[in-house]
Order: structure tokens, then sequence, then C-alpha cells
């Protein structure tokens, strides 16, 4: 059995990779997916394709239709999301992307520091698994395949 | 035609009312419903019912389930979500909230100040409408009832 | 029992209110819903709410918004949707009112005079009821009350 | 991960044959599906399996009830829908389709000609990302595998 | 609370009457509706709004889209569809509602006498509640209310 | 706004009227469903109806499919589920119903003494709320209401 | 592509041979799955695996049970079927299989002759297709392929 | 075909072992699924990934969200639930998974020894086939393949 595993979070460090390495290490047989990692494309991506828009709401507007479609798309072909926040970043994308997840009836992991989990609680309450380290979070992702 | 409306959002302030004030003052027929807006209810209401848990953590996790309770009992009641970011809290229910009611098939007004524009993005493109100010969803509302 | 009905189509001329007259004249319990048939407001409805746009194509972005929320308030509280196609304007959005009811579960009657069949062969195949006159969607709608 | 995408829109010109063409060059694995292009066939198919039919309408009828066939199978089978709009045909199936799709959570790209903004204005405002040529489309396509 | 109900099966008799009556003598809270009684109204409404068709499957075809609207329509409205069979007619249409019904998890009582259990045994085994009278099917409708 | 709650769980004792009376006095406005409380007619009800049937579980499999038949109509108009678990029977229906109310996204409130936590610990952690007692259920029925 | 059909319809000639056979002669990717098509072993099923049963009705619910776990498996996997009606039986279950598969939103094609109109008029009117004879259903199988 | 069944049920004994031991010599082409059935893992997964809880309630609820992860998981890329019911436990997750199956349009098979039937009667009744030993379930799912 295979999972697809949509990585829902920043795109401001290299959280995934770290992810993807241990799921290799464990041998887990999962394909993630995320969102564009790539900072700056997913900011211009709306510019990219649309060209100049007028002003930065038209231009964020422009780019967010690009990276929802690309979200749409990969979560529906995902098994399991797993949604990382941290404490710089609103991230906003993420509460919707896994509440998004959790009305489609998609099973899925939060990890927080503990330090945000009370802003977090009720998103906490509502996913299947809360955790605080990746480490943790691939404990569970392994434990399917146990 | 009546409808019910969900007002999600913070619960610092008092903008519910000005929303209710300003509806009722349009003779809009809307029944509003929301999250509890007595903060320290809102936090205590887990060990209220449940008694003293062991921790912070702990503590929210009861919260929340209650808190959750009624959120998604007033929400499947609800025709249509009006979603409120501020420029204070991370609002990470609001934006569950939001995503929920997207993902359920009910139309939402995003409400957000331009400055958050950017963070939200992703969220303002997918909600039905997005305007800046109390008194611009109030006129999305009343456009129904034309 | 009473129903709500959706009239999707043209708002360029009255024919909602000639449906309107002949269901009061047969005493059919039925609410009927429907766009804003104020073809100007509904054009800057978007502009009238959020301001000036830079330009046409975000002013009917801002528009379809709004006209987008009352649509679907609208058509979830109804169940059934009569759809007007007439021969002079390509109503794009009566097309896209019709299959999103159709796709919803919802009854359908669509009205269009012979001379369109052969455009709409495919949407006239899928709606429930076919028929080329106001008259003949009324008797339609009158037969569910017999 | 392999895309199954469904083209709708017109079937006078080979514009699919520009998009597969296109795909293929930037090496994108995906599957395109898609009405029947012939447009004689499709209009004969219905007598060409069931035999003449008593007039155009009926003809028309019988005709679309195979198209429908093929599409509800293709589209029920896609991860995502491109639909392109034109300036000389009513494409009312084009805005069927795109419609379905949105209403059944598929994500879809909305290809028009500025000009044609206006009355497409609704449909472009539902649809995740609308663009105005086959390049742009791609483009946000072949986002979805960067 | 009060139900509405569907009544669906043969129209050659007044077996809803029946059904009707014996409701109302047990005071059961319960609106019935069902598809036209008049069987040649039922057979001749696509010609009655339509006009003459050119041929019997043509006029059976615009009588059914008729019955379609009426049926759709009143089993969305309904909590409950009781479907009878009898020995006479094939009854296409009653197996049709009744599985509509089911797969809508609608909940059903199916009527039939024992001599129809063999043809109608995997219906039966899928229907919620099986019996071989209309007082026992009351009996049933009557357990909901004690 | 008014609530329709259900009341999962077993019927030799007479909880339910403990909840009725409780929720009267807190001035709460919901209407109470639930399963048949008479014991021995919640038993015989298929052979009442039915008639003698040939063993034990012919005279089960009979009653059962009444009473499914009441729960099915009553749940499908409930707004919420309230499932009491004790420790005398093994109530597999009431694990049945919340289980049931929880995949159809009906929020729930799970009551069971702490003594039986471990058997119901993955019901709990699904459940939307989990308490101990009645009074402290009809606390977060109450909490929805303030 | 590759399709799953499901073939609804009498197990008491060999129509499904011909099917098959005519599929593979013009080499369509479809995998058809159906119903037991050894009569003795439909009806005898329940018996063969659960011991005797006091009866023939329990005989026939028995074999019912075995017959509805075999048909909904294999629908759920199916994208598409193809439901013939012969003059000779009542084929209630075909009705069944059809409307179900019409409910869960799988295109289908139905077959009958064109004496059986009358009688199954409501079911073609909401079939995808509608068609006479095996030959002309694998036309519009085949369709889709094209 | 190839089907995925989920195998529900105590994880006391190693009746799984059973199950895929007689599939394998008769064949069937099915993966099988299910619960962790290392008791004390099963129980202790929740500390061994979150660390130590402040009691049993809190241990048992760590546990059992990574119990669910993985079923919730597994049970949605399942075909078919196959649920045990034994004489010693009570069991209530399986009652959950099996309901959560049936909920989900899901085909399932109960196994339960005749003495348990009367507790268990409104979910066998609900259950697409009830069974008494592993050997009738081989037997039934086998049927599938025939």
């Amino acid at each position: 059995m295979k999972l697809t595993v949509y990585l829902a979070g920043q795109i401001h460090d290299s959280w995934r990779d770290e992810v993807k390495a241990k799921a290799q290490h464990k041998k887990l047989n999962v394909d993630f997916v995320g969102p564009q990692e790539m900072h700056d494309r997913s900011d211009s991506i709306g510019e990219d394709i649309l060209g100049e828009q007028p002003g930065n709401v038209y231009r964020d507007d422009a780019a967010s239709s690009m990276n929802n479609l690309r979200t749409q798309v990969l979560m529906n072909k995902s098994d399991l999301v797993i949604a990382l926040f941290g404490e710089k970043y609103k991230q906003w994308n993420t509460a919707m992307d896994l509440s998004t997840a959790l009305t489609m009836n998609k099973p899925t992991i939060l990890i927080r520091p503990e330090s945000l989990h009370h802003p977090l609680k009720e998103l906490s309450n509502k996913s299947t698994v809360t955790v605080e380290t990746i480490d943790q979070a691939l404990q569970a992702l392994g434990y399917i395949f146990e």
C-alpha cells in the first residue's frame, strides 16, 4: 500500500526535506506532495503567467488562484494531510488546508510547538492527531504501516 | 426569507454587536449566531464542565471540545458565514471556520484590512466575497435581499 | 407544501414578472427568488461596495463575486430551478446556474425557443424538463401541485 | 503523479491538439480526454446508433444523450477541467461542463479572450483560475508539477 | 414532529386513500405526497404541455419528464418512502423510487404480498422494513411516533 | 433557535427523563427524540407487526428492522446526538448510533463513567465532546445556547 | 483508459457473453462485472453459506444478502452501468441497480425492446442513454473511446 | 480485480491470521488491512510517541488518536469491511468501525456467534451480510469473485 501525503504549512524553511528524508530512512511507502516551496515563485506566479497586475492586492489575488489550483489538485489526490505550524508566521493557509482536509474526511496530523497550543486549540481538537515535532509526526505516519 | 449567518472571528472586541446593529438598521431578516464571545468563559468552559485538568494543554483541549460542539451545531444551521480577520490576533479559528464553510458549500464573506491581504490571499481567493470593512460586508449581505 | 423556485436567466426583460403573475393566478404556493434584475446594479455592485477598480476586468470580477454570493445563498434555499434561454444573449450564467442545480440534485425546467435547441441540446437532455414557453413551464410547475 | 485533464470547449477547431503538443513539449505527465471532436459525428451520433429520428429536435436529443454519456464517464475520471471559450460560438456546453466540474469539487482553468470577460464574469469568478491563452493555461497546469 | 412521506407504487387503484384514511384515524402527524394518480393524466401530461409528439415513445418520454420532475421535487422533501408492489403490474417505477430513496439515505417501508417475495428479495433485503399489508406499514409508521 | 437532539443509549432505566427534566429546568429550546424505551415493545415490535417468526434470530431481525426505521427517521431530523454508555450492558447500538452520527457530520456528546474510558477510548476521541455525567452533558448542551 | 462496466439485468440467458464477445471484437478496453449468473447458485447462496432456513422467504432473504454484497462491491468499482430489460421477467433488480447507479452519479445505458418503453418510460427518461439492442449499447460504449 | 478488506474486531487473538490463510488458500485476490494487533502497542502508542501523559484517561486519549488515524486511512482505502464480534469483550470499536463503514456506503460482513444475536440485532440488520463463522465470511467474500 502506497500513501500520498500532503504537507501543509510554512514555505520559509526546509522542514519538508526533513520529513521526506526521515520517511525514506524509515522506508515508508509514501509520496509527498505540497505547495510551491520557492517563496518568490509562489508570490509572483500570478504575474509570471498573467502579466503585471494593477497593484499588490491584484498581484496577490492572481498568485493565489494559481496556488489554490495546485493545492486543490494535490489535496484531492492525498490520503492524509500533515500540517505544520511554526511560531513565526500567521500561516492562515495552513489552517485553511487542514480544515479543508478535515471537512473532506481526510485524516490529519497537526504539528505545533507546545507554545502554540492555545491559539490552535480548536484546530488541534478537531485534527486526528496532534504532535509537537516532525519526528513524532513520522512515528504516527509509520504507525499506519506497522 | 430569513437567513442564519455565522459570524466567525475574534472575540476580543464587540464587532458582532456592530454587525447586528447595522443589520437591524437595514431591516435585514437575519439571525446571527457565532462563537462564545466571553473570552474567559471560552477558555475555561472545559474545566467549568469537566473539572480541573492536569495542565494548560489539557485545559485547552477540554475547552476546545466544547467550543467545537457549539460551532458545529451553529454552523450546520447557517446559510452564510461572515469571517472577520483583524491585525492583532492569529485567528486560526477564523481560518478554520471559513474553510469548513467553504468546503461544505456555504457562501462566505471575508472581512480583512487591506494590510492583511498578503497572508490571507489564498483564503480571500477561495471566499465568495472579500471586503475590507463591516459596512461593506453588510452591503454585500443586504444585496442578497434586494 | 410551499416550494422555493430559483429563476435563472437573462435580466434584460421582465420575464420573471410574467412567471410570478401567472403562478399567482394559478394560486401555486411558490416563493420565487433569482438574480439581481436591475442590470446596472448587477454590473456596478462590485464597485458600489468595494470602490473603483483598476479597469473593466477587475470591475467585473468584483461585481461577479457579489452576484455569486447572492446566487449561491438563494439557490441553496431552492427546491427547483427554472432556467430561461433567449435568443439575444450568450447567457453563460444561465447555463452555469442550471448545471450547478443539476449537479446538486435539484430538479430543473429549461425554457428555450425551439430555434435554440441545437446549441442547448446537451443541457436540454440533462435537464429534468425542457419546454418552449413560460406558459408551459408554469404548467409543469403546476403539475407538481396537482 | 499522473493527472487526467478534461478539455471542455468548442469542437470547431484544433485547440486541443495545441494543448496536447505543448503539454508533451513540457513533458507534463497528463492524459487528456474530452468530447467527440468530429463535429458531424457529434451531431449525428444519435441517429448513427438509434436510427432516423422524427425531426431535428429529436435527432439532437438522441445525439446529446450519447455525448452526455461520454462526457460524464470521462469527467468522472478527471482530476482537472480546462474550459476554453472562444468568440464565435455560444458554447453553453462549455459552461455546463465547467459548472459541473466546479460543483463536483474539481479544480478548473477557464480560458477566454479578454473581450469575453463581461459575459463570463460570474463563471470566471467561480473558476479556480482564469487565463486568456492556451500558453497561460499550460503554464498553470505545469505549475502543479513544479 | 411532522413527517413527509412519499407513497411510491401503482396508480391503478386507491391504495393511497386507504393509507391516508388509516393514518388520520391513528392521528399520525404525516403529510403524504406521491405521483400523479390520475392514470390518463400521467400518461398524457407530456403532450398536454408540449403538444402532440411524433409517436408513442416520444409521447411517453415527454410525459415521463413531467412525472420525474414531480417525483424528484416531492421525494427531495420527504423523510420516508413507502413503496407498494402489487401482483398485477411490473411497477419498475416503484423499484426506481425505492432504490433512489435508499441511495439517498432515506428510510423506506416496502409493502408486497408474500407471493412477490422471490422477485423482490434483493430490494426487500435492502429496504429498512418489509411488510405484507398496508395495515402493517401503518403500524411501522406509527411506531416512529410512539 | 430550536434544536432536535437524539438520545442514544440504554433503554433499561429512565436516564432520558432526567435529561428532559433538566433541559426543561434550564429552559433549553430542545426537542428530544430517541429509540423506543419500552424494552418489551422494542423486542417484540417485529412480531407485533409481522406475526410470529420461526425462532429468536428471526424474531430479533424483524424487531430490529422496525427499530432501525425509527432511529433512521429521527436521527436524520436531529441536529445533535447525545450517547450514554453505562456499565451494565454491551450497548453496541449506542456505539452504532454515535458512529453513524459522527460519519454524517452531526455533532455528538458522549457520556460514560470514567471506568469505561478504556474500552471507549477511540469513540471518545472521535466524539465532539466526552463527559462523565448527565449534568455535564446538559451544561455542554446549554453552552450552545449561551 | 480502462473502464469497469457493471452489467445489470436478467440472469436467465447469456446476453452478457454476447456483450463481452462484441466488446472484445471492438477491442474496447473494458472489464465487465455483474451479478452471479448461475441462477440456482444465486437462489441458494444464502443456504449454501448459512445453512437451511425456515421457509422460502427466509431462504430468499439469506440469498439476497449475499447477492447484495456482491453487487454493492462491484458497482462501487464501476464507471458505468449497462442495464438490460427483457420481456419475460419482472426484473425489479435491474430497476434497482439502474436507479442506484443513477443516484450515485454513475452514467448508465438502458437496453429494452421498444415494446417495453411504456412501463419503463420514467427510468428511460432518467437514464443517460436508452437503446433497443445490445449492438446499440456497444456502439454507445465504443463512442466513449472514439 | 483486487479488493482491499478492512478486518475490524478484537485484537486479543489471531482470528485475522485465520482469515488471511483461508483467503490465500481460496486464492482470493484480496489485501487485508486492519487495526494494530499488538495489544500493548495499541494501548501505549500515544505515550510511545507523545511521552508520558498525566493519567490513564489522557494516556488512552493519546493512544486512541493514533489508532483512529490508522483506522481512518486504512478504511478510506477499503472496498469492504469484515467485522468480528466475540463473546468476551465489549468491542465498541468494532461497532464503531462497522457503522462508519455502513454510513460511508461500504459493504460489510458481520461475524458473530448466534449467542450474540440479540444485542447485535440492529447492527446485524443494517449490515449487508451477517454470518456466524469465519469460514462463512470467507465464502461470502469468495462469492464476490465467482
